[in-house]
C-alpha cells in the first residue's frame, strides 16, 4: 500500500513527508493504522548519530487500530485497538526462556539493522528497500510490526494516550514496580526528574509507596514531581543529598532509590541513600567512558543490591496492557504527559521542542495521524 | 555455675584456659552445654585487631545440648540439640520487619559491646566481668545465649557437624541460594574458593545448578573446588577470567557469579563475566579503602544485579534447621570440612593452622568439649 510518512533521509537533517510504499503483513505480522506516536528522546538521538540506517522511518512510541493480520497471528484481529512496543519478544532465546523478555535477544540484531523480525524490510519507495526503526517506525500513516509488538487495548482507551505507553511510560513504571519492586508504606528516592522519572514517581506512587523522594538539580522539575506524586524533594545542587534522604527516613536510608539521571554520580549517591537490604535501580544510560564507583568497605555487610534495569524489565503484553488498565481506573496519569498534539506534516517541531527546552522533557509532543 | 573456658586477655595474645563464672539465663535465653564449637577466621581477626573488649570469650560456631531455659522461652527445652546462630534477631526492627533478620539492627549493637542482648554480660571472674562474643561465646564449656540464637536439631544429628552450621556454611550456602536465588539447571561462578566459597559451590550445587564454575589462583583449591560440586575450574591468574567464563556458558556469561574472594578485582570480573540479566552476589569482605569499579556504560540495558549479602541472607531459624536436614539426607558435606577435632586446651593449635596454611582455610578444626 501507499502511505505518508516521515523520511530520515540523512544524519542530523529534519525529516522529510514523503511517500512510502509497505507490504503486506507476512507470517506472525500486524498491519496498523496509527493513530498517534510519541517523540521521545530516543529518536532525536538516532537521529542525531550514525546508528540509524537510512533511508527509514523513526518512531517507536504508538498505538493504533489493527487492519489486516498476517498468516499465524492469533492474540489481534482486524478492528483492535493496540499500543506498540519495540521489544517483540521471540519467546526461546535464552532471556525469555528466563521470563526476562524485556532482554530478548533475537529483537536487537533487527533493531540495529533496520528490519523486522525476519531479517527483511516492509517499506520501499520506488523499489528501493528503507529501513524500519526499533521494529515499529510508527512517523508514518500505517506500519507493519510483529504480533508481539501487540498489545491489545480495552475499547474505551484513548489512543493519544496510549502511545505513550509502550516506552518511557513502561519504563519509568517498571523501573518502580518490576526492578526495584516497590513495597506499599515503603520509602523511595528517585534521581532525575523526566520522562523516565517522572514514571518511576508514579509506579511507586502506585505500588503504595509512603514517602516518594525526588531529587534533581531543577526547581522546576522538582515541583512537577510533586504534581505525579512526589511527597518529599530534594535539590541535589543545594543539598548534601545523602544526608537529606537518611534525614527524611529515621537516619536509616530508603528503601527503594530509583536513578533515572544517567549520571553516575547520582548512582553512586542512590546506592549510598538506600539502607542496609536496599535496592538501587539504575534505569537512566550512564556515559560509556564512565565508571560507576562504590565504596568497598562493608559492601557485603549492608546486604544492598544494584540492579541495571531496561525497558522497565516489563513483559510487554502482561505490563503494557496493566498500564492503559491503570489510567482507565483513574490511577496512572497520562493526559497531562501529552504535551501536544500535532500532525505527522510539523514533525521537526516536535524535535526543537526537545533542543529549546531547558529542563529535562517529561511529556511528549504526540503527532496525531 | 563455675565453668572452664578460653579466655583472651590482651589482643594478639594466646587465648588462656581459666575457670570463669557463667550466671543463669534471663527472660528469652538459654544455657547450653557446648559440645563442640567451630574455630573460624573471624575469631583469629577478632584477636588480633582491636575491636574487641577484653576478658572475653571467643567462638561463634557452636552446638550443644539445652541444659536450662529462662523465663518466656518457647521454642527450646532441656534435652534439646542446638546449633547456635549469632544474629538473634530482634524480630520487630525495621530490617526485621521486612524479612530480612539477618541485617536486624538490635543484634549489632551489643555485638560490638560484648553484651547479650539486654546490654548486660553473664560472664564473670571474681566478681570482675567478662565479655560475650558474637552474642555466642562458644570456646567454654556452657554458654548463656538468647532463644532466637537456638536452632533446634533433629535429635539424630551429630553435634561436630552441626557446629559448623551457623557461620561459614549458612554464608555460603546462602549467598547460592538466598541471596543469588540459584535456579535448577542455571551457570554458577564462584571466585575464591575458601570456607564461604566451598559452601556457596554447595548451595549452588544443592539449587541444581548445571555448570559450576570455580575461580581462584591457587591450583589445590580448584582441585578440591571439584570435590565439593563444582564442574568446572578457571584459574584466575593464567586465565582471562571474563573470557573463560563467557567461552563456558556459549559467550553469553554466566547466569549467576559469587565473590566470595574479598577482592574488587574479582567482583569486578564476576560482575563482567554474567550475561544480560545476572545477578552477581558479593559475600567476600572489600578491603575498606577501596572502590568497586563498575563499566557504566550500558549499565541499565543489560539488566544484570549485584548484591551484597551478609550471612547469606539466611532466616537462621528456618535456614539452619534446613542445613542440618540436607546434611541428614546426605546432599550437604560436612563431614569433609571438620580438619581435625582438638579439645579445648589446644585451642592455640588451631588458630596456628590458619597461620601456617598456605591456602585459603576450607575447613575448620572443630574444638570438642
Amino acid at each position: 500500500m501507499d502511505m505518508k510518512a516521515a523520511v530520515m533521509r540523512e544524519v542530523g537533517k529534519p525529516l522529510t513527508i514523503e511517500r512510502v510504499q509497505l507490504a503486506p503483513p507476512g507470517p506472525g505480522e500486524v498491519l496498523v493504522k496509527v493513530e498517534a506516536s510519541g517523540v521521545c528522546h530516543s529518536d532525536l538521538n538516532s537521529l542525531m548519530d550514525e546508528s540509524t540506517p537510512t533511508p527509514s522511518i523513526l518512531g517507536h512510541e504508538g498505538a493504533g487500530i489493527v487492519v489486516e493480520v498476517g498468516p499465524n497471528v492469533r492474540h489481534v484481529r482486524p478492528g483492535d485497538k493496540v499500543a506498540l512496543s519495540w521489544v517483540p519478544f521471540c519467546g526461546v532465546c535464552p532471556f525469555c526462556e528466563q521470563g526476562q523478555v524485556h532482554l530478548c535477544e533475537s529483537a536487537f540484531g533487527p533493531m540495529f539493522n533496520g528490519t523486522l523480525l525476519d531479517g527483511t524490510s516492509r517499506l520501499s519507495q520506488g523499489g528501493q528497500q528503507m529501513y524500519h526503526y526499533s521494529l515499529l517506525s510508527t512517523f508514518a500513516e500505517y506500519t507493519v510490526v510483529a504480533e508481539r509488538s501487540c498489545v491489545k487495548l480495552p475499547d474505551e482507551m484513548p489512543l493519544v494516550q496510549a502511545s505513550l505507553l509502550g516506552c518511557g511510560v513502561a519504563t519509568g513504571y517498571g523501573a518502580a514496580v518490576n526492578a526495584a519492586k516497590v513495597t506499599p508504606g515503603s520509602s523511595v528516592a528517585i534521581f532525575g526528574i523526566g520522562g523516565v522519572g517522572i514514571n518511576a514517581i508514579q509506579g511507586a506512587r502506585i505500588a503504595g509507596a509512603s514517602k516518594i523522594i525526588a531529587c534533581d538539580v531543577k526547581p522546576k522539575n522538582l515541583e512537577l514531581a510533586r504534581a505525579y506524586g512526589a511527597t518529599h524533594t530534594v535539590n541535589v545542587a543545594e543539598q548534601d543529598t545523602v544526608e537529606a534522604l537518611k534525614e527524611l527516613t529515621g537516619g536509616y536510608g530508603v528503601q527503594f532509590a530509583i536513578d533515572a539521571s544517567g549520571n553516575t554520580n547520582a548512582g553512586s549517591s542512590a546506592w549510598q541513600a538506600t539502607r542496609k537490604g536496599g535496592t538501587t535501580v539504575v534505569v537512566g544510560a550512564y556515559h560509556p567512558q564512565k565508571q560507576l564507583s562504590l565504596p568497598a568497605g562493608g559492601f557485603h555487610r549492608v546486604g544492598k543490591t544494584l540492579k541495571g534495569s531496561f525497558y522497565g524489565d516489563i513483559h510487554p503484553l502482561r505490563d503494557i496492557a496493566a498500564l492503559a488498565q491503570l489510567y482507565l481506573d483513574g490511577k496512572l496519569m497520562l493526559d497531562e504527559l501529552v504535551l501536544e498534539q500535532i500532525p505527522l506534516e510539523d514533525i521537526n517541531r516536535a524535535f526543537d521542542s526537545f533542543h529549546d527546552c531547558n529542563c529535562v522533557n517529561v511529556g511528549r509532543s504526540v503527532i496525531v495521524l
